[in-house]
């Protein structure tokens, strides 16, 4: 039996244009699950991760919007929220999806901390841009307090930025493992997990946002995953993406989307962390790591679509 | 080994009078976790449940702060950011004060819902109050669109009441009880849990909060537990309270404690959900529930303090 871990964008449960009601994101989340679904029957034992973006934007923007009357809470406390807001969507779905086709299986997600290095260089350039639009004044008032903030002059306003830290370990691993190993579909690692460092005190959660598929990569290296599904908006990986010479990638090798990374075809903000994550996770061990759309998930793992890693 | 579930107060958490901080909190959820860390060095298979009210109360004050801009989440999912919250602190906070004594031990949270009745009596008479207080014409306003809504003159306001169900099961039972075997602390059935009721198509979620003791009882009977700590802000359970004959309880049997029960010797929104929760775990085959508070948890686990409820 193949371990997957599936790391589904949080594109996928709130979409551009949509106001973001709990019924369009349930409806969504149903979708999503179809596709899972066909997963689990397919004889795959999944583990699911998910983003977290849209959703953690709107508790960062009611944070905001109910500030100073209730204390706004720090990033690593919004990420856990939105965690049990989504897992609860994603677990809930899942099993009404597998129960529709006559299957029963426990689905549950586990909140989960995420170590990262408290020395990594990210710490010193915070580049995620998150929360609401502040007007210059604002902004201004903010980054005398401490924040870092950067304008956004395509959409008119300035955004608060916060450093996006490599994923080191994922610090629930052995509760994952052996929820796994019972049977069970885990849900993990939401909105790339709660960034925590280790301190000689323990742990301490950091406000900062990992990449949800380098977190994913991390989720499917650590519990043994033989393949990593990465899924987004695009069928597949391409080269000289946008350009004449525009070309689909079906299968690659480790050291061919090394150079291809490393010449640039992949954007920073889209396609290379999910690049990064994909050879990363071959490189770790992982058999095959394939990179395509929510709705082409069943038939890329057929080999018929996709982008697929392979050493 | 005995198997203990700790139900803790979510005025344990956030205390009344304080501004609700995530220092403060975190601050409260540590000295939660040192009295917890103590039943774990003492050898006892800890499952912890905790309620969310101050939690659940600020996260729907953000909610509607932020509405319409960002549409107000139903009460499931507020539930569900409340697990992922206050799971997030409790097990990083248990996680750190084990380690400061030396013991390294999974501690998880997972999402959990809590199967309700659909025809529970209490959906035809909801009672319990919840999130913001509003002034009349806009209660007036919300009641017309089907929320039920009632005054609060002492504190000059109207809010929302919503029903409060009997829970039936706790639906990731299986989960829990493999991650209770593989060694984990776990925390679950966060706030009650999120009540749903079983409809043809599977689950659904419904503007409703469980007691937080009565669905501790509940996972304390699904997990086959040997005991229930239910942790309050008395340090035992009293009858004629705050009358001149007020006798403090230190071991009651089921039929006694249903006897006062039936008297009116615990108020209905206090000490009255807490004694039908530990009565409810005996009648189902618990050996011993107790009441006290979390700075006494260790004493009268070794019959030194509080109530002791057995058969």
């Amino acid at each position: 039996m193949k371990k997957i871990v599936v790391a589904l964008g949080g594109n996928a449960i709130l979409q551009a244009g949509q106001k973001g009601t709990a019924e369009e994101q349930l409806a969504n989340v149903r979708l999503a699950a179809e596709q899972i679904a066909q997963l689990v029957i397919a004889g795959y034992q999944v583990v699911l991760t998910h983003g977290n973006g849209p959703q953690v934007g709107n508790i960062l923007l009611q944070n905001a919007a109910a500030s100073p009357a209730v204390p706004a809470m720090p990033l690593d406390i919004c990420g856990a929220e939105s965690q049990g807001f989504i897992g609860y969507m994603l677990q809930q779905s899942l099993t009404n999806t597998l129960w529709e086709r006559g299957m029963s299986k426990p689905v549950v997600t586990v909140v989960t901390q995420v170590v990262v290095d408290a020395n990594d260089p990210a710490f010193s350039k915070p580049a995620k841009p998150i929360g609401p639009f502040y007007p210059k004044e604002e902004a201004e008032k903010l980054m005398a307090e401490g924040l870092a903030m950067q304008e956004d002059r395509a959409r008119g306003g300035w955004r608060r930025i916060v450093p996006s830290p490599q994923p080191l370990r994922i610090w629930e691993r052995e509760a994952i493992i052996s929820l796994i190993d019972s049977g069970a579909i885990v849900i993990a690692s939401g909105g790339g997990g709660i960034p925590v460092v280790e301190t000689p005190t323990g742990l301490r959660g950091v406000e900062a946002v990992i990449d949800k598929d380098l977190a994913g990569q991390r989720l499917a290296n650590d519990v043994g995953a033989d393949l990593l599904l990465i899924l987004t908006d695009v069928e597949a990986v391409a080269v000289n993406w946008g350009q004449p010479n525009q070309r689909w990638l079906s299968a690659v090798r480790l050291d061919e989307a090394r150079a291809y990374q490393a010449e640039g075809h992949f954007l920073a903000g889209s396609m290379g962390p999910k690049v990064a994550a994909a050879c990363n996770f071959i490189e770790a061990g992982g058999e095959m790591a394939i990179i395509t759309s929510l709705q082409t998930a069943t038939e890329a793992l057929a080999g018929k679509t996709g982008t697929r890693f392979t050493r």
